[in-house]
C-alpha cells in the first residue's frame, strides 16, 4: 500500500505532525477511504524509515480525533464516520439538526440548519463523472487570460482602491449589455446591470430584497435544486408547477390564483433538468401573466449560449413590457466556475435598492478580474470561445446520444439535447436510481439522478447527462460501461 | 474650457454618440460640476472640427436625460440634480423613501430604504484628501503580485472548478491560521477560518446567522458606521456604550442588564475613530462579560498590522476560554481593498453553520487571488511588506503629528497616534464641522468629521485624519493650509 506519503527531514514543523497532516489530508480528499485498513505502525516506520514512536504518535492523534479507528485484534482502520463533513470531503451537509453549540441562532440561521438536501459539488473523483455544470476546463483559452491578467495588474495602481461603483466595473456592464443585446435579445441598459458573485448572489440578494417569509413562488417541477433551496432559506411557500417538452406548464398558474404567486422562476433557454425550451407562445403566456397580477419572472438564463441548430427565441426579458423580470446569466457555464462573475439585469425601478444592497453585503467584486473580462468580450474573444465551445460541445452532444441510442434503443428515452451541455434521459430499468448509481460508481462512472430536482413528486430512472468536460472516448466508454449495469439486471 | 474630448472618426460609434458619452462621463466624475457652464455648440463644433448638428444632437440627448440645462438668455450649463446618484458620483445615496415602483420589496428590503447615512466612499477628487480606509496603494508591490498570478494562472487548469471548501482555498486558511496565531495571539486552527470578501460580509453573515431582529447590540460610541448601519439592515437595538482612552468603558455595559445584550461590536486595537487601544484589564472584563451573560463579541482587527513603539496587547480571541469571539480581519488596509478578501475566525460551534451559509449566498471567493494571497503569505512577502509599510506610516504619522503640533499647538488635540493609519483631532473652533469641510474643499483639502460615527450624541470639532495614502509633503502642506482655515476665522 502505497500512502504517498512524503516527510521533511529540514521542516520546522515535527514529522510526527507532518504525518498526521498527510495521513488526516488522504482521509479528508477520500484517497484513504472509510474502513479502509491502513498500515501497522511498525510497516509505515520501516517503509518510511522513521521511529515507530513518531508514527504511533500521529495515529493516536488520529484516532483521538476521530479519523481512525481500531478494531480489537485486526488492525487499524478509517473510521467510518469521518469527523469533519465540512472540509473537501463533503461541505455541506450534515449540518446536526440541534444547534451542537448553545449560540442562539437568528431566524435565517435556524431555518438554514433545518434544511435539508442542501446540494453539493459533485467532485470529479469518479473516471468518467457525468456531473452537471462543469464545462470543458482544458480548453479555457488561459494564456490569453494570463496575458490580459498581466495587462490590468500594471503600473496604473487606481484600480487597487475601492471602487465607487457597486454595481460593478462600468466597462464590464457596458460590455455585458451589449452582448445580452446582441445575442439574447435583452433589453438593458449598463445601468440595470449588477454583478455578482455567481448566479448564487443574484438569487440570494432578490430573495432577500423582494420576498417575505410566507410568500409564494412557483417554481419549475423538476427544477433546479439549488435555486429552491435558496427559496427556502426565506421561507418563501413553494408551489410546484409541472413542465413539459414546451417547459414550464404556465397555463397551470391559473389554478393558484388564491396562492398569490409573488414571483415565478424559469429556465427557459433550456429547462434545468429537462432541457426543454420555453416555447414563445407560453413566454408571452407568462408575461401576460406577470402583467395581470404584479408577479414577477425570474429568468435564469444559465447556459444559452449553447444552441444547436435552433433557432434562439427572445429572452422574456427582452418581450417583457411591465418591467416585470429579472434577468440572471454567469460566465460560470461560459468560461469558469471559479471566477464567480455572474450579472443580473434588473428593472430600472429596483435598481437604486440593490445597489445598496450589494453595497452592504460586500461592497463590491474584485476589480481585476472585472477589468480581464470586459476587455475579453470587448474584444471578441468571448464571441469566439462560445463558438468554439459550441462546436466542441456539439460534436460531444452527437457522441453521447449515438452511444445512448446505440446502447440503450427504446430503453432510453432522451430528452433536452437542443441546447446547453447536459441533457436527460429517462431509462427503463428494474434498478432503482441509488442501486444504479451506487453500481455505476464500482465501474468508475459518476451519475446524478434528477430526483432531487422533484419537488412533491417523484421520478425513477431520470438521470441528467452532463457532457461538457468529458471527451468523445469517454463519453462512448461511459454509455458502454452503463449500459452492462442498466441492461444487464 | 478643455473638456478633453477625444473622438475617433474611424470608430463603428457615431460622433454624437461618443460626444455624448463622453459629457456625461465627465458630469458623472465630477470633470464637469453641477451649475458649471458648457461651451457653445458653436464653440464646441469649432474646437472639435465637427459637425454643429453633432453637438447640437448630443447636447440634446443629454438636456433630456436631465444631465444639462438651458438657462434662457445665458447659455447651457451643468444641471444642479443629476439624474443618476446610482453611478460614480454618489452610488449609494437618495434611495427615494418612498420607494418608487410597485414591486414590494421584503422587510429587510423596506429596512434598506430607510436607512439613513449609508457611509459612501469618499473619491480621493481633492488635491490633498485626509479621507481613512485607503492604504498606500503606491507602495504595493504590484510587480511581485503579477509574478505570483502569472505563475497560478498556468497549465493546470483543476483550480478553474467550482471550490469545494467554501469556507476558502485550505492553504490560505492555513496561511492566514499561522500568521494570526503567531503575529496576533489568536487561538485558532484552519478549519475555524472563513475566508470573506471583506470585512463588509463578514458582518453581514455574523449579523444575518446570528441577531434576530430587535435583539440588542452595544456599539462603541462613537464607533464604525459602516458596521452600525449592518446592525441597522438586521433591525438590531443599538446601544451606543462610552469609549474613553483605554478603548470601551466595559464596566458601562453591567449598566444594561435589562437589555439582554446579545452582542457587542468592538475594535480593540485602535479602536475606530478615537484610536484607543483597548487595555488588558478591559479586555479581560469584556471576556468576563461574555462568560458571565452568554453574550457575543465581535472583535473587528481592521488595522492591527500598524503598531508604532506599543507593545501588541494579544487579541480578544486568543484570551477567549468560553468560544465567544468572532474575530475580523481584512487584508483591505494591509494589501488593497479591490482584492476583496478579509476572514472570520470563528468560535468551533459555529462553523458548520457559516460554511452553509456561505455555500448558499455566494459559494465561495474566487479561487485564482486566494492561491496567490497563500503563497504571498507563506513566502513571506506579507510579513516583509508589512515591516516596510509600517516604516513608511511610521515616518507619515510623525510628519503629521509634528506639523498639527507646530501649527495648531494647543489649539489641536490629537488622539490615537499609536496605531493603525488614521488619528483623530479634536479642534478648538468657532467653525462648525460643515463650514470646516467646506472651506477646506475650496483649498483642495478633503476632510471627515467624526460626527457620523456617534450615535445619539454629538461631537463638534471632530476630525478623521486618514495619512496611509498621502506624502509626507503632502501632509505638512494639508496642515499648513487647514490652519489658514480654521485658526483665521
Amino acid at each position: 500500500m502505497d500512502l504517498a506519503i512524503t516527510l521533511d527531514n529540514n521542516s520546522s514543523k515535527p514529522l510526527h505532525q507532518q504525518l498526521y497532516e498527510q495521513l488526516r489530508q488522504a482521509i479528508l480528499t477520500g484517497r484513504l477511504t472509510p474502513g479502509e485498513r491502513i498500515p501497522s505502525t511498525r510497516f509505515l516506520a520501516k517503509s518510511l524509515s522513521i521511529s515507530r514512536f513518531t508514527v504511533t504518535t500521529s495515529y493516536e492523534q488520529l484516532l483521538s480525533e476521530g479519523y481512525l479507528e481500531t478494531v480489537m485484534g485486526s488492525g487499524t482502520f478509517v473510521c467510518q464516520q469521518i469527523p469533519d463533513d465540512l472540509t473537501q470531503s463533503n461541505p455541506i451537509e450534515n449540518i446536526e439538526k440541534t444547534n451542537s453549540s448553545s449560540i442562539k441562532l437568528s431566524k435565517y440561521g435556524e431555518t438554514l440548519v433545518n434544511i435539508k438536501n442542501v446540494p453539493r459539488i459533485a467532485e470529479a473523483k469518479l473516471e468518467i463523472n457525468f456531473r452537471y455544470g462543469t464545462p470543458a476546463l482544458s480548453e479555457f483559452p488561459i494564456k490569453l487570460w494570463r496575458r490580459l491578467l498581466s495587462r490590468y495588474c500594471n503600473a496604473n495602481l487606481n484600480w487597487l482602491d475601492y471602487s465607487t461603483e457597486p454595481l460593478g466595473y462600468q466597462p464590464l456592464r457596458e460590455a455585458i449589455a451589449h452582448y445580452l443585446t446582441r445575442s439574447r435579445a435583452v433589453n438593458c441598459k449598463p445601468e440595470q446591470i449588477l454583478i455578482t458573485n455567481g448566479t448564487q448572489q443574484a438569487l440570494d440578494l432578490i430573495l432577500r430584497l423582494l420576498i417575505s417569509p410566507g410568500e409564494t413562488i412557483a417554481i419549475e417541477n423538476p427544477g433546479y435544486l439549488s435555486a429552491r433551496i435558496i427559496f427556502e432559506t426565506q421561507n418563501a411557500q413553494i408551489l410546484p408547477v409541472r413542465v413539459d417538452n414546451s417547459g414550464l406548464v404556465v397555463e397551470e398558474l391559473a389554478n393558484y390564483t388564491e396562492q398569490n404567486i409573488r414571483l415565478v422562476y424559469v429556465t427557459p433557454s433550456h429547462q434545468f433538468p429537462t432541457g426543454a425550451i420555453l416555447s414563445l407562445p407560453r413566454r408571452l403566456e407568462l408575461l401576460n401573466w406577470a402583467q395581470q397580477t404584479g408577479g414577477l419572472i425570474i429568468e435564469d438564463d444559465y447556459d444559452s449560449e449553447f444552441r444547436y441548430g435552433e433557432k434562439p427565441i427572445p429572452a422574456l426579458q427582452g418581450l417583457d413590457k411591465s418591467d416585470s423580470v429579472l434577468y440572471i446569466g454567469t460566465f460560470s457555464k461560459v468560461l469558469f466556475p471559479s471566477l464567480r462573475i455572474g450579472y443580473l439585469v434588473l428593472p430600472k425601478s429596483l435598481v437604486k435598492i440593490f445597489t445598496r444592497a450589494k453595497w452592504l453585503n460586500d461592497r463590491h467584486l474584485p476589480i481585476l478580474e472585472q477589468q480581464v473580462l470586459a476587455e475579453f468580450i470587448e474584444s471578441g474573444h468571448l464571441d469566439r470561445h462560445i463558438i468554439k465551445m459550441r462546436s466542441i460541445y456539439d460534436k460531444r452532444r452527437q457522441v453521447l446520444v449515438k452511444a445512448l441510442k446505440k446502447h440503450f434503443g427504446k430503453q432510453a428515452k432522451i430528452l433536452g439535447e437542443k441546447g446547453g451541455i447536459h441533457l436527460m434521459v429517462c431509462f427503463k430499468s428494474k434498478l432503482n436510481d441509488e442501486e444504479i448509481i451506487q453500481r455505476a460508481a464500482s465501474l468508475g462512472i459518476g451519475m446524478m439522478s434528477a430526483n432531487p430536482h422533484y419537488l412533491a413528486t417523484h421520478s425513477k430512472g431520470e438521470f441528467i447527462f452532463g457532457y461538457g468536460e468529458l471527451t468523445e472516448t469517454q463519453l462512448t466508454e461511459g454509455i458502454h460501461r452503463l449500459a452492462q449495469i442498466i441492461l444487464c439486471s
